[in-house]
């Protein structure tokens, strides 16, 4: 079993992470003094894993109860939102209760902000069972809706109480969705460590097969990598925003296409290539090192590249609403290497506009 | 000008405490960094002080907009909120924004709660302009809105840039809503500081007649008050509570009569007294404490008992739906002496319903 510490402060808490974990949630929750505990998840995945779940934290002697939204980013809003404050409240849930995210990113990610806006917030715990969701969402704090004008524009920062990584769970998942996880570690080893970068190179073919011992080892590192930035900087006033190398491109390109022809994962694989080829433009990375990077995204069978019937002026409408503009100016992630970034504000759009082309 | 500091690490702020500075509110942001300021109002508050607000902001050098709700505690709600985050995106406001809460505690609430989820968090700065948002809900970082099974139900802890209050606002205020923040005034008196509770006794005429000087004293007090509290509790795990006092009872008689036949303040003028009487009959507080309490609720022409068609066991059923009920047990805040409360938590429910006959 490897534990992970997120530091911060009186908000610090464990990401653990093995194989066959699940069953073991409730012992483990067991000294949380919790008056209920609601499992929010969707039915794909509560099928599968809702039982092992519930029936762990009922023997741990809690009161549970589940919640069962539809599955999918489109139901990740306000409305969504509402219907499961809803139902907390018909349920009596009080201030120390409990929420269990079992599922992705979009229960993750709705299910801490429903914690954080339930009586002005309740304890919730993450167990994500996609490897996107492992290797970033569960962990740091960032929950969030999206609202029909831009996504994720609504959240807070809200801290879980624990993260509880069974990779067994991985198991069940598509390879597609496998491959969405794979690019966000690769945006790990390109932000912060060249190491995990050769590492994902040269062991491809035991990730994609999801042997244990390197699939731990590029978990834990990931969300080593993660928990040392968010505690560093909790609130994204700076360093954090590192993490968000091929997300500018990448929302935009989710926002044009309606979060439905692309996965997450695939639409940053491509603004992570895209987004090295701004920083080769602008003088700033070399010329191996961008081609490094869409080689390593190439041979993982993700999409590096734009389709044509994407228009850039439109990608760059939607980057002037990021919320990561500021004072109207636009922010990138820059590579300068592998394993190293910088952020770089007042980019020029002529510039932008070449990388998309 | 007065300054209360809330002292809450690097969440501390400003309140500043005058009689005509409300046009002085663009100078004093001056040094922070917005990029755009969003007033929000109702149209009631708006047409009298917003060109004030919004051409000091202008003039200090700011881009500024306003959002108009309408006016009422039943627009504090989910709809409403996702509203004005609609027009604030549609404005394009940004991280570095600011929204600005123009009006009484509806207002603040509402404002508070987009701020703290717009982007996952942008600044905010209370002017409030009724007494009791003055006194009460603009200082400590509560921010909510309603569900329809509950006050307050959804919500943050969330604290303000600054809290601007300019007590000449109170002068276009009617008498009943200045009575509203009387209410909670007393009760600061009765939880915390007995010369307050008898400088309300013997002030009355100068207070009801808005003189600045005692007028003053009685806000600055307050706020002193609330900022210890919240200071040594910004989350509510114990000490904060006994702000509460009063409440419980008050929140289910504003539940029961669906928040239009009394006035939040009247509604905790009968919870005060009936809390008193409660702990009474406990034997926690003698007779002439609780009769003293009554007669300061009745000086200032405050109601102080329930009327007659209110049903106590149904009172008793939205007591049981409190977000202050922890584990299904009922907690109350009970005096044992002007100026003292005791946090109370396992009451039997028969003296609840003897406190409300």
């Amino acid at each position: 079993m490897q534990t992970v510490r997120v530091e911060l402060g009186e908000r610090s808490y464990d990401i653990v992470i093995d194989t066959g974990i699940l069953s073991g949630i409730g012992e483990r929750i067991k000294g949380f003094n919790f008056s209920k505990v609601a499992v929010i998840s969707n039915p794909t995945v509560f099928n599968i894993y809702g039982d092992v779940v519930i029936n762990s934290i009922k023997n741990a002697g809690f009161e549970t109860l589940n919640v069962i939204i539809p599955d999918g980013e489109e139901y990740k809003n306000f409305n969504q939102t509402y219907q499961i404050l809803t139902e907390l409240l018909k349920n009596k849930l009080d201030r120390k209760s409990c929420l269990i995210a079992l599922g992705g990113g979009v229960i993750g990610d709705i299910t801490g902000f429903v914690a954080s806006i339930y009586m002005r917030g309740i304890d919730f715990i993450q167990v994500p069972t996609t490897l996107l969701s492992q290797v970033d969402s569960s962990v740091g704090g960032k929950t969030g809706v999206n609202h029909e004008l831009g996504k994720n524009m609504i959240g807070t920062f809200y801290q879980p109480r624990l993260v509880w990584i069974d990779i067994d769970t991985l198991k069940t998942l598509p390879k597609r969705e496998i491959l969405c996880g794979i690019a966000e570690i690769i945006k790990y080893g390109v932000i912060w460590d060249e190491e995990l970068f050769e590492f994902l190179m040269h062991h491809r073919e035991s990730i994609l097969n999801l042997d244990p011992l390197p699939l731990t080892h590029i978990i834990r590192r990931s969300c080593e990598i993660k928990a040392e930035v968010v505690s560093k900087d909790e609130r994204e006033a700076g360093l954090r925003a590192i993490l968000n190398y091929g997300h500018t491109i990448g929302h935009a390109i989710e926002t044009e296409t309606g979060y439905s022809r692309f996965l997450h994962g695939e639409a940053i694989a491509i603004g992570m290539n895209r987004e090295a080829w701004l920083s080769e433009i602008m003088g700033f990375l070399n010329r191996k090192d961008a081609l490094k990077i869409k080689a390593v995204i190439d041979s993982y069978g993700l999409p590096s590249e734009l389709p044509e019937d994407l228009n850039a002026d439109k990608l760059i409408s939607h980057m002037k609403l990021d919320k990561k503009v500021e004072a109207g100016e636009m922010k990138f992630i820059l590579p300068e290497k592998i394993g190293k970034v910088k952020i770089q504000k007042g980019i020029d759009i002529e510039n932008v506009r070449k990388a998309l082309n």
